[in-house]
């Protein structure tokens, strides 16, 4: 059962805020607060969906482009040595909002991942690091 | 640069086997031979990609329909409590076979995730385990 109060859910409706990289009709796409790595950013697509399983054919397929877009953006942004897509189900696959997302994971060979969902980062760097994805968006268009 | 002789190239060309749940024009779905869970499969899409970033829009919009409809085959088949799908680009992300792949995982809130490309499964269960996932397809068709 999707709860329309979820912390995405409030974002998409504008209600609470979020450090944006991206959005179109589909999707929008922000900074993870607790990243993982530095440029970790999250792809939600707009329609209420808790799991993949839910999520129409159609947003699924708009959100993978999204996370493809993002993800060539994200490279160019950081350089990182690898990146991981994920996206989990359930709180026993790590789901911690239950409205379903993409994370876009830089892997760095010298620095070992953060914890998920663990530590906040500041926001002011989080600011700076949408910034340089924003700007390897536009180079991208 | 995409490798041709990769192992999933001699797979999708037919040269070597797999256990194989699905396929259709765009991609094909077998077991992980050294599976981080119970029902841990892969989605391979044709098109030859060694990463996300390469592969086009159509092919990851076809990929991923694929990975939505074979999630929902295994959580059916294995009633997991979670699922993780997973996409490394990189041997610093995880990527073994640099071929684009989508990694299907089962999380059961029992057991902890084997390793990654670790440890080789006994291929009768593999084959038991594909023939619930292909029962579990051929009932939501």
């Amino acid at each position: 059962m999707y709860d329309p109060d979820n912390i995405f859910a409030k974002i998409l409706r504008g209600e609470i805020p979020c450090i944006k990289v991206y959005e179109d009709a589909d999707a929008i796409a922000f900074m993870d607060i607790m990243p993982q790595s530095d440029g970790h950013l999250l792809v939600v697509p707009r329609e209420p969906a808790a799991e993949i399983f839910e999520l129409s054919d159609e947003a699924a397929q708009a959100a993978i482009c999204v996370t493809k877009k993002l993800a060539i953006a994200v490279r160019k942004a950081f350089a990182p040595d690898g990146l991981t897509i994920t996206q989990f189900n359930g709180a026993a696959a790590g789901q911690t909002v239950p409205h379903v997302h993409f994370h876009i994971v830089p892997r760095y060979a010298d620095r070992p991942l953060r914890g998920h969902a663990r530590d906040k980062q500041d926001v002011d760097l989080l600011k700076q690091h949408a910034e340089r994805i924003i700007a390897a968006l536009n180079e991208q268009q």
